[in-house]
């Protein structure tokens, strides 16, 4: 073949190449296990080691099953039998919720545990990660997580938190700890930090290592304390899911105007106090933090910047950053705050969804360069998701209260 | 019109009116509200004051559509944006588990909250009740409700239990307090008394109001410490359904053998050791208590009669009877006990599924005559459901430690 001859011949060949690519799936590599968040004897949902999540439904009367995950619809396929069954693409290591449809009903998979996120008590799936020890149930101490029940003034409601407290916090009677006031993300509630983000075992993991100093860490409810949002029933029980969460998001724009003021208020006015009247703590600036991730983030910076006489760290998880001129602009805050922690996931910075008021590395780099003792984290290869958030809290816990 | 004529008359209108009562539905009351323990926001599941619950879920392609519960199963009706809407007949006051079927496919209504029974997680409703009060969420103070992680040898595994602790456990450190040890039932696990039950508002309620010796209360799981069943996943997280419950009911005979030993050691090797060196008990047989319902109600049975010498106070609710020759064949049970409760919903007695060993009023009518402490109640209009244990524990908890 000449030259003219061979590069066509070439080009064709991928070409062939490329639609073959493009149109024959990649295999599925067959080492699917039940996800270790399952209902207790469910086999379904399962994940494979590329991280593909694959369910299993039976429906003997539906024409179409889906398996919506990652804001992506993947459809089953249907067996002799009427058992529905398929996988999604890779996911991210981690946790992500999901959902089914079946023949247009969006519902919960009946094999998994649920998660309150998105606004609904839904399914939630674990991809197995690398570092996934850190955040195992092991035999080490463990700590306690408590269901609080409390009257609000200002809300004139019940509210619900959930309090984590240190192993040997029942047995040294007279020791007294510093406080993490820990906040979830928008559309989810108190239950998130320990049953999706599991707070609990990575402290009590880094308390038995020696890596972190123990503290208290409260997980209120950021959403419902915002003006004009719906109060949770008072006929709702305890111990539950939810009941004093209002997750829905309310009409018109978002967030709210006041979202993060009715929070300050009911955080800094009853739930500080509260805390500090209940448990032995440090009920001090020096002592006490405040973090959140996402919608949690900014109103930790909005808390922060306006009380820095109440809080010694802060961290602020894939929810912005602090600007010079937010520092610039918040008496005292520069002298007063001793540690500030921003951290995003990777993709988040590659897609450019870190925007929130400049880049949150710059603006941290530019603090650290006027005096402030600050860190910046990426989490690898992971996106606005439970992951992130667990290592942001891994790596902040290890650095506050020293 | 003559005697036999007139008669004939009679009975033909009655006829005529029996045949019009079967074939047309009474009309339903439309004063449907939300359900309490409804998802944030979510105005379906609903109950009117006849206590028909009404569900209501978008699926604009299926076929059929069904309510589920208390074992019947209700055709839904599809309108033309492909809603589909339907309600059961009238249900006892109290709180039901029930589920939907999409075309084949059982499913939670993405409206409820999620409780665990029947061995999954499912839908649950309330229907008010009269009496609903003694179980309310109130402005009186509150206990805490603590979930503990703890190893145990015996099942080589971690494990889980929620503790409530009375209201002012935090405040004077010096007080010592009785504990009630409180099962679940068969296809539960240790959420069940807290979510389904309210034993922490029931709890708060009568101390407020002086009714009842502040004690604390132990919620483990009585299941999977049965022989041979599957542990469940160390890798499952904390404050979290059932993550380390076993629910499904092996293959063979129920209950399996050895059912109520696999709990009676773990109980009483790990449990009690494992609560009396973590909590400010008062750590002796005189303030020590067991009750539990049906299943949970038949393993009290079994472990207090073997070991009066750990129990003085003892509640079997829905779990049959204590009977002479039992209490004849436990040396030591009939002086040690100092109050033996036993009840059932009435329904129970209706339906006779209170058989389990002898008739159980006539058993503990039998004990009192002998010279036990015993009383026997009776929940109106409930049978083997939440309603009548709830109502139990009102009532046992207000008779012990007195």
């Amino acid at each position: 073949m000449n030259k003219p001859t061979l590069l066509i011949s070439a080009l064709l060949l991928l070409m062939v190449w490329t639609a073959k690519a493009q149109t024959t799936p990649p295999a599925v590599v067959e080492d699917f296990k039940p996800s270790v968040v399952n209902q207790p004897g469910k086999q379904y949902p399962q994940v494979n080691s590329e991280g593909r999540v694959r369910v299993q439904i039976s429906a003997p009367e539906a024409h179409k099953v889906q398996l919506d995950i990652s804001a992506v619809k993947y459809d089953l396929v249907k067996d002799e039998k009427g058992v529905w069954t398929g996988e999604s693409a890779p996911q991210d290591e981690g946790f992500h919720y999901y959902q089914l449809w079946v023949d247009g009903a969006a519902v919960p998979d009946p094999g998994s545990l649920y998660f309150y996120g998105a606004s609904r008590w839904g399914s939630g799936i674990e991809v197995p990660a690398k570092d996934q020890d850190f955040y195992a149930m092991k035999n080490v101490p463990h700590g306690q997580v408590r269901e609080i029940h409390y009257f609000s003034e200002s809300n004139n409601a019940m509210r619900r938190c959930f309090i984590y407290t240190p192993p040997g916090y029942d047995q040294d009677l007279t020791k007294r700890y510093p406080v993490l006031y820990l906040q979830h993300g928008g559309g989810e509630d108190e239950t998130g930090w320990s049953n999706q983000g599991r707070a609990n075992l990575i402290m009590d993991n880094l308390i038995a290592e020696g890596k972190a100093t123990p503290f208290i860490i409260v997980m209120d409810n950021g959403t419902w304390a915002m003006p004009n949002r719906p109060r949770p029933n008072p006929q709702a029980g305890p111990n539950q899911q939810a009941r004093l969460a209002q997750g829905e998001r309310p009409a018109g724009p978002w967030p709210p105007t006041g979202w993060a003021d009715g929070f300050k208020k009911t955080l800094v006015e009853e739930i500080i106090p509260m805390v500090d009247a209940n448990f032995r703590t440090l009920a001090d600036q020096p002592h006490r933090a405040m973090a959140g991730l996402s919608m949690g983030g900014m109103q930790t910076r909005v808390i922060t910047l306006a009380h820095p006489e109440l809080f010694s760290h802060v961290g602020m998880f894939s929810g912005g950053s602090y600007s010079p001129e937010d520092v610039a602009n918040a008496p005292g805050f520069k002298e007063k705050i001793k540690f500030l922690f921003v951290s995003f996931g990777s993709r988040e910075l590659e897609n450019r969804r870190a925007g929130f008021g400049g880049d949150p590395q710059a603006n941290t780099e530019a603090l650290k360069n006027a005096g402030m003792n600050t860190h910046f984290y990426v989490s690898p290869l992971t996106a606005h998701e439970w992951q992130s958030w667990r290592r942001s809290l891994y790596e902040f816990a290890q650095r506050i209260f020293k």
